[in-house]
């Protein structure tokens, strides 16, 4: 027929058409109506599963480095630490921003126990009777609005005595003096800060060492500016008072003296000091020479480890005040599945002024809520809803998120497809990846989509390959992923630009450092961005799950092989191999039932096929679940990941299996490590058993 | 239109019809034809949800006490003790049932340790140097296929001693005697079966006191007919030697002399007495008088409660022994949501016969799998899965049940509606029924549709309100429901006919007690079938689930009130309070929602109706986890439900809260008490946001 379409309903009576025609037409037109009236999800719409290509171009090409400066500008004119009258005015920016985009936004508010420094001093008294009082604060910006180097929750007190220098305060460190003949007991001790420990491990071990206080100096010297790294010494994470709970408003709280309670705050003092500082104490040392293994870096092989006839006085006031704390949850409503959640997440306060840690992530998050929105008013709807977390208090032990993880714990347990996570965005060059392994591939997926910030000519995905990075596995707590992976069990994704950037916690963490240092066009937040979004749009749009459980069991399958290599045969690892075995299995089958409903996804949307798929997505969301256990990792029972976690001893050999991590470190009995490897099994067991689903 | 409508199709090209009426018709059978195509599961069926009381008529019309009987007289030819020879027989007889009924049937198997008796013996002598041996075997039935009285888990030993009559072994009877001077150290203890204390208690408290060992009698003497009761007096449910995961073949076992294994067995050995024995035995006793509240029953006023000379000696030779023990399920899949699942559960293993406890149960649950498999023949399908399901080793405390939950508990969560359990379906007369609370009303509907046993004028349900039952609460631990309920927070029912009944674990509950007193023609197991049948069709075929949380809130509302009477005062409930307002008001939202859903539900069946009926029903299904705790009831904590559960002190005064209630039995400091109150309240609060969805 030549005539054009929209002519023919209204002339259809008022004419003569060839009858057959006519007929026809009518019937396609009727049917077609009613379809359509009937099939009202299955009505492509502007970015409808149909043209995922086209929405994420759109997404991609709506970046604007302009933008994202400009966020975060704003969002580091000051300091913000959690808890002090300034955060809130980051609270409003990042509040506002959302909800002037009429995104769907929310603050969900907590009480949490934080911890500030009212006082603090050393003084040095050397051989030759001189005293200095030193200088605590970052060399440059001693301006007053950025809070005195401090660590968070060290209890309050004088320490004074001898010096004992203990590199980088590792066990192997004092076993070192030890085979000296040289004792911490009743000394301080100066730590230079070294990458394999956290500071709050320095502390404990000190602890249990005899010192009397920890000084903590890092060589890098904040980027050579004389920052000085403030942080945490909290032990476990989330609010101390209402440890395992979510600290809502009104709800309990212990008190601080409680067992439960002071058991996470050192007993001895600690301050960080900056490196010129510490040199000045270094220099001052008697005693023998330190091990010849300990001359590296700006530590000379002839550094004597004290004690001598210096001698330290630290003092340390601090108080530890109930806070409000504010997380803001986005909520972007799915279309299809409003019930399945995929969860963004990056934190908001921070030390100082936070352009890296985190507010680079923070204004990649803005961007994306803005670019988020200019998409649903061009009719996109997420098939799975997604929320924007901007989360409180991370710096003081990732309370904002823990707290929230603690109080919806069932619901994401029972809805939570993902977790992705970004603190700092953008330290330096080079894209940096965690992820749990069911991830991996999606994430390789999103990075070959998104243009390399640092050559046009290639995607992050060919320089990520390239630079022959791999993607690590979560098991370290250091951002607000910890409570979703190790106590939610959620697929969980962190990702960052750089890495060991030097100004890390210091007042020199600034949107001017960020320009000269880090990013001076914004290319490398908008890449980030553009990441971060394009793995949430794939992650809530894409009808099957796109998971892949085959990485995850041979990424247990190597893990399995470097335990096994660690227990040099002495305990078998043969109920792991055969849990393994049958994930792999499990695996296979799924990856054929998601090949097969993939194919049929893009062209049937009846009720029976939208069932079948959300049966294969919730088996695969709920696998992971399975790695948890309820009884937790021992002495580390809030943490509920078998496969990772934080192994409770700080030297442990295996960045993976906590528990048996721990077992083996601890020299247990060869019934307790047989005993976590059990535990371990039947967690893969249980994952595959909810990958498999049913009860067969 | 007057010409029959099938004669239209074949003859309107045949014959001239007046043009409008037939392309009118050609075109609404085009629409028809393709509407019916692209609908495959709106399309009515025999039974689809327009026609659910034909499918509830024709399940109860199904029914036959003839075959029942025949089943029952099956099942109890020979005792079947879980874990002996001829326990494989009756396996067999349930597994070719259903095999035969062409209904999808798995064996679930474990390995469990089992305890069986060797050789047990009592003599008495007495004042005047007479010496008997007690004949420990029921009276008449002493054939030698009936296990001899003993208890399970026992340990082997002898006691050698006085024997005090100790009452129903209560703490307030020990605390009696402490007054009257008595003590029962170095003694054996004589209880006669009370009331409140299961036998695994009694032992226990004995035990505490010093008691050497203990005999338990029973004043019903098996019904007047000289039978002992026996049973187990193990600590806790499932498995001992794989506590906490399933007891899988091949899975980790622990070593008997594990601290984790002994500590759920008693250290003294106990016996049960016919009650001949004891009155032997109680009428030797010298000693000062029972307190005058103890004569009641068959003890006198006069009774002694020793010591006198009556010297016992008991001797117990018990071995545990691995056994392999197997639980049936059938399962049968929903057309709609396959991956939802109402579980019917009974166990089958007995101490003898078994006619009572459990093959009543059997055989309703043998016979409602014939009445499915004839519904399934005539097109039904269920719109949720059905698991019919036959556990093993039950007397021994829950275990077949227990290892099914715990290897499938992630599953179960993810997906388990209801668990209904019938144990003993037919003691006696009288319609009995324990409900978590959100299903009463179901139950009392269920109950509307099957005709009373014993009244062919009455309802079940008209009964049951008539003899004012109410239904019970689900705290105690005595049938395959805890697991599902107290560590799985799956919203369960128990129901059973008649109480009490005299012959419980004796020789004698044979299928000719059952006719003879309990069940002559067997109208009570057809009604107790009816209701659980009906009961499953329901919650399968609803589509919207039919909970009611408004009960729920309710019942915690009474609960708060009678644990705040007996605080009087010193300990506020006021968190309690404030979280059922909570709930109670959540609940009556999604009341509301349900009810514009299930107006919807037969209306539409679209994807995104579908999708918000599922939504909606998994906040419902997901409520009850809210309940479960992690960290579980302290002691207990395998127990994770902390509305419902078993208090850990024998003697708690409420029948809910299990943790409160062990807090204030303790004597425990009121600040333990708050924090048990507080994590009720938070139980509570997550149930509310399960139920609410989201993460607002």
């Amino acid at each position: 027929m030549s005539q054009p379409r929209q002519t023919v309903a209204a002339g259809i009576f008022s004419r003569q058409p060839p009858p057959l025609c006519s007929f026809l037409f009518i019937i396609v037109l009727i049917v077609a109506t009613f379809y359509t009236l009937h099939h009202p999800y299955s009505t492509p719409h502007l970015f409808s599963p149909n043209s995922p290509n086209t929405l994420r171009r759109l997404f991609l090409s709506s970046a604007s480095n302009a933008t994202v400066s400009s966020y975060l500008r704003s969002l580091t004119r000051h300091p913000h630490l959690a808890g002090t009258k300034p955060s809130s005015d980051t609270l409003n920016y990042v509040l506002t921003h959302f909800q002037s985009l009429k995104l769907d936004t929310r603050i969900s508010q907590y009480e949490a126990l934080l911890s500030y420094p009212t006082h603090t001093s050393v003084t040095a008294r050397f051989s030759n009777n001189t005293t200095i009082e030193l200088n605590l604060n970052d060399v440059v910006s001693s301006s007053s609005d950025v809070v005195t180097p401090y660590h968070a929750y060290s209890p309050s007190g004088s320490a004074y005595g001898n010096v004992i220098f203990v590199n980088h305060g590792e066990e192997r460190d004092y076993h070192a003096l030890e085979s000296l003949g040289v004792s911490v007991g009743g000394c301080l001790v100066l730590v230079r800060k070294g990458e394999s420990l956290g500071r709050g491990v320095v502390v404990k071990i000190a602890e249990t060492k005899g010192a009397l206080g920890v000084l903590i100096y890092d060589e890098k010297d904040g980027g050579g500016l004389g920052g000085i790294e403030r942080g945490t010494v909290m032990r476990g994470i989330g609010d101390p008072v209402s440890p395992g709970w979510p600290g809502v408003v009104g709800g309990e709280k212990l008190s601080v003296d409680d067992e439960r309670v002071s058991k996470r705050f050192p007993k001895i003092p600690s301050l960080p000091l900056s490196r010129h500082n510490a040199e000045i104490i270094l220099a001052s040392l008697g005693g023998v020479r330190a091990p010849g293994e300990w001359g590296t870096g700006r530590v000379g092989s002839s550094q004597r480890v004290g004690p001598g006839r210096t001698v330290v006085n630290m003092t340390l006031q601090g108080e530890m005040k109930m806070k409000k704390i504010h997380n803001v949850v986005v909520t972007i409503r799915g279309s299809e599945e409003p019930d399945r959640y995929v969860c963004l997440g990056n934190h908001r306060d921070a030390w100082t002024y936070g352009a890296v840690d985190p507010n680079s992530g923070t204004s990649a998050l803005l961007d994306i809520g803005r670019r988020f929105a200019l998409l649903l008013e061009s009719g996109w709807r997420p098939r799975r809803s997604i929320l924007l977390c901007s989360w409180d208090a991370e710096e003081f032990g990732m309370i904002g998120s823990t707290e929230w993880v603690e109080e919806h714990v069932l619901n994401l347990g029972a809805s939570a497809v993902a977790y992705l996570n970004v603190d700092c965005a953008v330290q330096g060059s080079g894209f940096f990846a965690g992820a749990t392994p069911q991830l991996d591939n999606v994430l390789l997926d999103a990075l070959k989509l998104v243009q390399d910030p640092d050559d046009v000519e290639l995607t992050v995905e060919e320089t990520f390959k390239s630079q022959n990075n791999i993607i690590q596995r979560l098991s370290r707590v250091d951002s607000d992923f910890s409570g979703f992976l190790h106590h939610g069990g959620i697929p969980s994704i962190d990702m960052y630009y750089g890495a060991d950037y030097p100004v890390y916690h210091t007042a020199f963490d600034s949107f001017d450092w960020m320009i000269r240092n880090a990013d001076p066009l914004f290319h490398r937040h908008v890449a980030m961005a553009g990441i971060w979004g394009i793995l949430a749009i794939i992650l809530a749009d894409e009808p099957v799950l796109p998971f892949d459980y085959n990485s995850y069991a041979e990424q247990l399958q190597e893990h399995r092989d470097t335990l096994s290599k660690l227990l040099e045969g002495k305990v078998s690892v043969d109920p792991l191999s055969v849990a393994i075995q049958e994930l792999s299995l499990v695996a296979k089958e799924v990856t054929d039932e998601a090949k097969k409903l993939k194919e049929e996804a893009y062209r049937k949307n009846d009720v029976a096929t939208a069932a079948k798929r959300r049966e294969l997505n919730d088996r695969m969301m709920l696998a992971e679940r399975g790695f948890l256990d309820s009884e937790g990792i021992k002495g580390k029972e809030w943490f509920k990941h078998l496969v990772y976690g934080p192994a409770a001893e700080p030297e442990s050999k295996l960045g993976f299996f906590p528990g048996i991590a721990d077992a083996i470190a601890t020299n247990s009995s060869e019934g307790s490590i047989k005993h976590e490897i059990w535990r371990v099994t039947r967690a893969i067991q249980r994952a595959s058993k909810a990958l498999k689903g049913g009860f067969s």
